[in-house]
């Protein structure tokens, strides 16, 4: 996640680069700059950037978007999705893995304009994608810090991609065991008078598709095991 | 995008409400539901939803969760990533994918905590799944309405691109069924003997942990609670 600049671009609410600093630190993001803001620092600013203080303090502060830009080798501008131009555009996934190829070897921006007007045509003009964020078409317009929250999300799933999801570590049953409580299952059944002979087959078929969905380990098959054996000794129990 | 009910579990400040009612219409999702929220509905409410009121009034208010869940066939939790917790455990993409697939056939809950502490453990374990969103190990805990954006963001993505597994039409239990089953469980294995009440705690929440594994249907819960009055012997008093 390093070389992955945030550039935004006259923001108007100090509020919102509070925002931007919070989403960017969580996604372990750290290089902000700020082209013209309008309002920085503000208190507004630092109570939303809520412990991300260090990114708002290393930010830089520019004159003009071109001077942010000026060590950047790939440069993606944040807009809704225009039918009108014929730009590249990228869905949030797939610029996050453009950026990723990208910054092995150079710096990338990813640039963002005003709440309310975004990026001019001039400014979109020198970006070589732009990425738009699927939206509802009847209110596309997102917060500037949601924007950016979504984006930097995607780069953090894309940076982690493979190695997230653990792998699970639980001795699952098997089919031997399985079995085995399918058996002490139907004595049970049979032993505490719930099970009707004629119709038995379909009951524990039923039950062990039930049994087979819930992929129980070797310690919950013991429990279960224990349950049935419980219910098995209070019933001859109360039959002596 | 029908179905799907944004839950808040006692949010403090009504600016976070807003915010997520925005990122909930951005998104084509409008049920949001309030758990007892301590500011609703304030003026940085409002204004932070910027133009998504109509979210906010069609917003229903509830006194406990259980209230807000009570037709809900999947519950799911957001959460830090629990490393001590062996409850099944998403990221975004692969919780937008199980949504999708079972908004078809029910409704699906998708429960946000509170700022600073998020959900309890009693909450936590009234999920059949938790969503965690990668973030910085150091600095992990996003803004709420971020939280919402992100998640909320992945259903879009999904509803856009299709989802690849065959819809679950089964009628799946809901919230209240799985409350009931889970009632009726304790108590039998209270009656034959079997709970320990000093481990019955741990005990009870794996075998919650199980059960909700393996997704049971109506007809399944009824089968199931058979059996434990069988077990109990009120069958067999019956049959007497």
């Amino acid at each position: 996640m390093e070389n992955i600049r945030i550039v935004l671009v006259e923001t108007s609410h100090g509020g919102n680069i509070g925002a931007v600093a919070r989403a960017m630190k969580n996604m372990c993001l750290n290089e902000l700059a700020l082209v013209a803001p309008r309002q920085f620092p503000t208190e507004e600013c630092m109570a939303r950037a809520s412990g991300a203080d260090d990114i708002l303090q290393e930010a830089s502060v520019h004159q003009n978007l071109d001077e942010a830009l000026v060590d950047c080798s790939l440069v993606i501008g944040a807009s809704a999705r225009l039918r009108s131009v014929s730009w590249p555009q990228l869905d949030p996934r797939e610029c996050a893995e453009l950026v990723l190829q990208r910054t092995v070897s150079g710096q990338v921006a990813l640039v963002f304009g005003r709440e309310r007007t975004g990026l001019s045509n001039a400014e979109l003009e020198r970006c070589n994608y732009l990425v738009n964020i699927p939206a509802n078409p009847d209110y596309s317009s997102l917060n500037l810090g949601m924007a950016v929250q979504v984006v930097s999300y995607e780069l953090m799933m894309a940076s982690q991609h493979g190695s997230r999801t653990a792998p699970d570590t639980r001795e699952l049953a098997g089919a031997g065991d399985m079995q085995g409580l399918f058996n002490h299952l139907e004595q049970a059944l049979e032993d505490i008078g719930f099970l009707d002979p004629r119709k038995s087959d379909k009951l524990m078929r039923r039950l062990k598709r039930l049994f087979y969905r819930a992929e129980p380990d070797m310690d919950e098959i013991k429990i279960l095991r224990g349950i049935l054996s419980a219910a098995q000794g209070r019933k001859s129990a109360r039959r002596e």
